[in-house]
């Protein structure tokens, strides 16, 4: 998407490759909302820290950027020895697998990659296709989120006041994101609009990140507590909910997200607001049978007992908030099930949660 | 309550007055959780400095310092002249009203105050009505919430896991307070039970202040993201929810409280939760017939866009951790139908929120 970079505009994705120079280029999204940077990598190694330092985060954004990091790693390899080349691959592949265990994304581009590299006979043939199949995938992602965007645009209305909670905007894909690819299509269609940034506690990634890729486009926006939304609903100040989804139940139409989601669901319920959840196909899990079923991370308490933030002095650092000898819960992710959605926008079209599994041949490319 | 200092334990008021030297006595709230340390007024006009600058907030708290505040300005009046101390008694009276202009409860106590002078027949005897009055004003706060503390005692079983939301602590009263005192008063009676405080973003009392507190107690607690109430919940981790309010309305059963109360009243509806709100009497609103009736006031958006804590070399600095070039909304309250409210917790017991109205002789005492 567009950055406003002092008087110029200028578009980046959050993941793009030289070839010229073997690099992997991201914004450094850690520095963001404060500061707009790309790094360069050198080496697939470095790539796979960028990953594991979250300098990128979001599951399109390090599918993509293992994708390059193989490429990466492939192309610097030297020699014609096939047996040492794959050895080298392998190292490569488990370099960057292991940089966010969890994450499924980078083991997905990463397996895309090595099926489309079987076509080549020597190093250099699949040296060249690896690069080839790493900019597919990339595109590939775009295409997804654009295609996200066409069918949700109608969603948004003239006048639409719109929420969506944590960031699940283009810096979380190569580009135009999920929950924000309706607005920014709705937007290129000439509609006006508002949007209400919940902040999500306690990472704060709307109040961050979806507030400045907003702000970056110049969309109508307000950042509010995460306590806010229901207050706004009962005075009839929202229209329309928009979230991502990090994963989402093919059998059940169930959606595990940020924590907070499954609340702005059953707080839209209570005022008939229509709540839809915006997804790449990626994302949807065929197998788990039951929301309860999908393992919650319990991430670390001091991000509940404190904040990171901008000190007037212009440093960035992380403040105590709460009470010093408290401790905090944290779970990370919330289920929402299937009969407070809407809508389920995906690339294909707009589907009931409980329809998904009808539409899994559809669905599952 | 009692307050743990190095390793002595010592009981405190949030307000207190000491006669020998006319001065009120008030915990610093605005250095809590980080430090505890009682200052001094030294005449009615500090009392009203410390009420406008919320060293001292809450409503029973602000109520009793008013009090004591003007007992403290009426007793440094120098002189037998009934018509100058009555001109003298005005400016005493218009100096603490003017401190939080908004607030209620200062301009009832002092008007309790007043009236109870008014037996007196010389400067000096009023002198001591003022001083009586204003200790029965701070004695009756703790016994009512004594009372709602015995009522709610009740509702907490032994192991439950009880939810409250920002602080209607006893920091916000001069003792027990409303929504913790069926805890404390649980605890006396031995019974062991776990409370999840909502850091109650963007102000953070429940983090704070309300996590200080039952630390100071020695209750089990646990920190939590306003967004992770809704999880718990549905994982079956919360049994009971309990919080204060600012305004109840005696004709609806509406209840007004920090933003973000209304949301958790949703969930715990959803839940089947038992969802109890503990109210002092004055709390009572027996005119305004809606809760959309309610001003609800927008507070300034730098709360919403950032956070006040202690950085790591032991400051206490605000950080902004917004995005720089966004705005926020910061409604300060919201409004929680009857139909969501199991019980009001009062000191004359509990009642359905839909039988206030035909119980307002015994509450409007």
């Amino acid at each position: 998407m567009n950055v406003r970079i002092g008087k110029r505009v200028q578009h980046f994705r959050t993941v793009t490759f030289d070839a010229a120079t073997n690099r992997v280029q991201l914004i450094e999204q850690r520095l963001l909302p404060h500061r707009f940077e790309i790094i360069e990598t050198n080496d697939f190694r470095e790539t796979a820290l960028a990953i594991k330092d979250m300098i990128v985060r979001g599951a399109g954004a390090i599918g993509a950027t293992a994708a390059y990091g193989l490429a990466q790693g492939v192309r610097a390899f030297q020699g014609s020895d096939l047996a040492k080349f794959k050895r080298h691959i392998n190292v490569v592949y488990e370099t960057l697998k292991t940089a966010r265990p969890t994450a499924v994304d980078p083991v997905n581009a990463m397996l895309q990659l090595r099926a489309e590299m079987k076509a080549g006979q020597s190093v250099e043939e699949q040296q060249a296709l690896a690069l080839a199949a790493a900019e597919d995938f990339a595109n590939e992602d775009v295409r997804h989120c654009r295609e996200i965007g066409e069918h949700g645009a109608k969603l948004i209305r003239n006048g639409a006041r719109v929420l969506t909670h944590c960031n699940a905007g283009w810096l979380a894909f190569v580009d135009y994101g999920s929950a924000t690819a309706p607005m920014y299509a709705a937007r290129e269609r000439g509609k006006k609009f508002h949007v209400f940034c919940d902040e999500t506690r306690p990472r704060c990634q709307g109040g961050t990140l979806t507030a400045w890729e907003l702000a970056q486009q110049g969309i109508s926006h307000d950042i509010i507590a995460d306590n806010a939304a229901g207050f706004l609903m009962s005075r009839g100040e929202i229209d329309l909910v928009i979230v991502g989804s990090d994963r989402t139940l093919g059998r059940t139409g169930e959606v595990a997200n940020k924590i907070g989601t499954y609340t702005k669901a059953v707080l839209a319920h209570r005022h008939g607001i229509p709540f839809y959840v915006a997804i790449p196909l990626s994302t949807i899990d065929w197998n788990i049978a039951s929301g309860h079923k999908i393992p919650i991370e319990e991430r670390h308490e001091d991000e509940v007992l404190g904040a990171w933030g901008i000190t007037k002095a212009g440093q960035r650092e992380y403040i105590r908030v709460a009470n010093p000898s408290s401790h905090a819960r944290n779970p990370g992710f919330d289920v929402t099930p299937a009969e407070l959605i809407t809508g389920i926008i995906t690339p294909k079209g707009i589907f009931r949660p409980q329809d998904l599994w009808k539409n899994r041949n559809r669905l599952s490319e």
